[in-house]
């Protein structure tokens, strides 16, 4: 060890980490940055790729891309494997990374209460490579739907469940429901679009049980206008390839979305330190871990306890705040000044979008909904993004949308279904079908097909 | 059979088969177009997508959206299997669709000399999901070599060889140099890209032999200035893993790219037709199949001879030619009018990208380079884009780049090779790096680091 200043080791890029490094650009240290992905990407536009409104590239930036200049920071691409405490050693394989001070900022990732074999036929919406297989998923049921003779089949396949009430589900489901009403309609021959069924499952007594009940209301309210079915107090007690089984009923799906629960990624257990039901490490007031004060745990992989004594929630607004309050942590201790206290959280407001000129707005007492609330959504949500490029592409993406009702990125690329097309056994001779155009319509009709001719 | 109109089957919805269903828009036909895609893309400009500086969505579009106003078109997603030109049936798996005319347009993929087994090591850049794996390739192969402590290695992972001095592979050569000598520089600590090679390996005696030799001998000279190494009658007898073996030399390289020989694909087998050493299927004047004048092949697929005696190239402006053509020959077949003759080929010029503010253009008589052919190059992509969206992403893309030398779709996505990264054993610990920025900075010297601190 001949370097001269302290090694800050940050794992995971995410809201985060990226702030905690950023936040230490102008403090004596040598920072590395550690993430699985060369990108770093906005989580809350996340549904939007899976919805085929924006590309991955309009949501993500190449971490080194935004560190360039920051002379002080080193990025890696490496799956961090384990941690040596003792040692100070960030182990990623056969590549070891020492640290002086460690921060671990790794979020989290889906929860099947139980029941990862759910996890195959309901995706859930965290990565980039989620939301492009959802697209996939969602894309392809049309497709499917459009080739097969099979009204019952054609149902299935025109039904999309999402399971959760929070924001994420919230948005799936208005956004699905727009590409099904909407987008769609006009571009098939045998099968009618408006006849998919989006049904929005939450366990608890409401949508949006963070928000007021002013605008869960609205949110339920909105959606149903949307023809999105909601069914709030439902609770899952199975998926499987072919639909979701409720407490009472069974309903056969073609898509399922997982937007329940979510658990910290392993960090706890790498560290051996105490967790919480969600698998979040207990922090310190400092964020630390407690018997190490080298190693901090912040965004969703923390249990974190404000001042206040209120608990932390797990958003980027969240996750941005506790980067920002380690890095002068940190900084206090490398140059001897007085540490910033326990950390504070400042809620700034909830904000989730349902669809077109629908969304639900609570910034301390004020409650914005609709028009207004989609607008100050948009707003919000482009004045995040990084940089002019992303910022412009995003913005004319949602503009163009919004006036030709067309989603830019409806591309099923990487599918593993393809081969599957032409194997289904469901699919028969196109033949009658054709015919039908022509003569006998009547079970085109019961398969709600509006527009022949 | 009850139905009044007679069927016209087309098979690829490249620019071939996408044009023939769009010239039948106003003919008393029922168009059914069958592609395993859900989208039509813009082969032209699939380098930028392999080379980071286009997102897919930014080139390719739904076929349904195309089509969606057209109402005499059904668009199928499925593969075709076969076709039984007796029963006059194309089958995709299970489903079997009925045709009266049957345009093929399934275009063409690599050709790899009889070596198959060089496809793995060194990809070909045909589809959508090959340019993703491309940029995949080549933005992990600057990580690994950020991660690796070998120099040996490091030098290999950026070594990039481009087989093939066609227009593909002048274009992906000119635009690996740009993101390796512009685009990441700034963003390393432990390497220099700039140290990066791109070498462009072309059996012929010259580049782009297409062209007229001034255009070739511009481009070559223009590669060099940009730092591309372009060897010229260099015979690729092997490619492996570890690199590429030319018959008097080996170039251990990380990346190959395959734009050398293209085959057709395979709907001469499916016919049992006559074919080329291409594999491509030898049309009658009218490009039907002989014997077979219900059945046309198009594009890429077809070997046609113009009027003239001349071959038809497989371009993309000769694909739209075939089919706005074959169109009008099923259009007098129906509507018993008199038929067009035989295909004249109209040959509009050839066009190549250099890469900043270098392009060559050929129109007739006209030869243009540099900054103007450059612009012309732009213009006319742009201009042969469809629709307004795509039109404003990409000149907004290629603005943005023009101003910034930043890349915008710089993301490494679904990466088998992201678990590699953890388990090569060519890396050590970091350690010694991170010390050799303060310390013994001779090993990083050597391999080109030039910018710690």
């Amino acid at each position: 060890m001949t370097d001269a200043r302290p090694k800050v080791v940050i794992v995971g890029a995410g809201f985060g980490g990226l702030t905690a490094a950023q936040s230490l650009a102008q403090v004596p240290v040598d920072v590395t940055i550690i993430d699985r992905h060369n990108y770093h990407y906005f989580q809350p536009l996340l549904y939007q790729v899976a919805t085929a409104a924006l590309s991955p590239a309009d949501i993500a930036w190449p971490i080194r891309g935004i560190l360039r200049r920051q002379r002080n920071a080193t990025v890696l691409l490496a799956n961090v494997t384990s941690i040596d405490a003792d040692a100070r050693i960030v182990r990623a394989g056969s590549v070891t990374i020492p640290y002086d001070y460690l921060v671990l900022a790794t979020g989290a990732t889906h929860s099947y209460f139980g029941h990862p074999e759910w996890a195959s036929s309901a995706p859930g919406l965290k990565q980039i490579e989620d939301a492009t297989s959802i697209r996939r998923k969602v894309l392809l049921a049309f497709e499917h739907a459009e080739l097969t003779d099979d009204y019952e089949e054609q149902r299935r396949l025109l039904t999309f469940v999402v399971v959760g009430g929070g924001p994420t589900g919230v948005e799936m489901a208005g956004a699905i429901a727009e590409v099904a009403h909407h987008a769609l309609p006009a571009e098939f021959r045998r099968i009618d679009p408006h006849a998919a069924r989006v049904i929005l499952v939450e366990a608890g007594p409401r949508l949006l049980l963070t928000f007021p009940e002013d605008l869960s209301l609205y949110a339920h309210k909105a959606l149903e206008r949307m023809g999105v079915e909601v069914r709030t107090l439902a609770r899952v007690t199975n998926c499987d390839e072919a639909g979701v089984d409720l407490e009472e009923t069974r309903i056969e799906a073609g898509t399922i979305i997982w937007a329940a629960g979510v658990v910290a990624s392993p960090a706890a257990e790498w560290l051996g330190a105490e967790r919480d039901r969600a698998g979040r490490v207990k922090v310190e007031p400092d964020l630390s871990v407690p018997g190490k004060p080298e190693i901090f745990v912040i965004g969703d992989t923390a249990s974190a306890a404000d001042a206040t004594g209120g608990p932390v929630p797990g958003i980027a607004p969240a996750a941005k705040q506790m980067g920002r309050f380690v890095a002068h942590v940190i900084a206090s201790k490398v140059e001897n000044t007085t540490s910033p206290g326990p950390f504070r959280y400042r809620h700034q407001g909830d904000l989730a979008t349902i669809g077109r000129k629908a969304a639900v707005v609570k910034l301390r007492a004020i409650h914005l909904t609709g028009f207004i609330g989609w607008l100050f959504w948009g707003f919000a949500h482009i004045y995040f993004l990084i940089g002019l490029r992303n910022r412009t592409v995003v913005a004319f993406s949602w503009l163009w949308n919004y006036l030709t009702y067309q989603r830019g990125a409806r591309l099923i690329t990487d599918s593993p279904d393809m081969q599957k097309i032409a194997r289904d056994e469901k699919m028969h001779s196109l033949h009658s079908a054709a015919d039908a155009r022509h003569g006998h319509g009547r079970d085109q009709a019961r398969s709600g097909t509006a527009d022949w001719q």
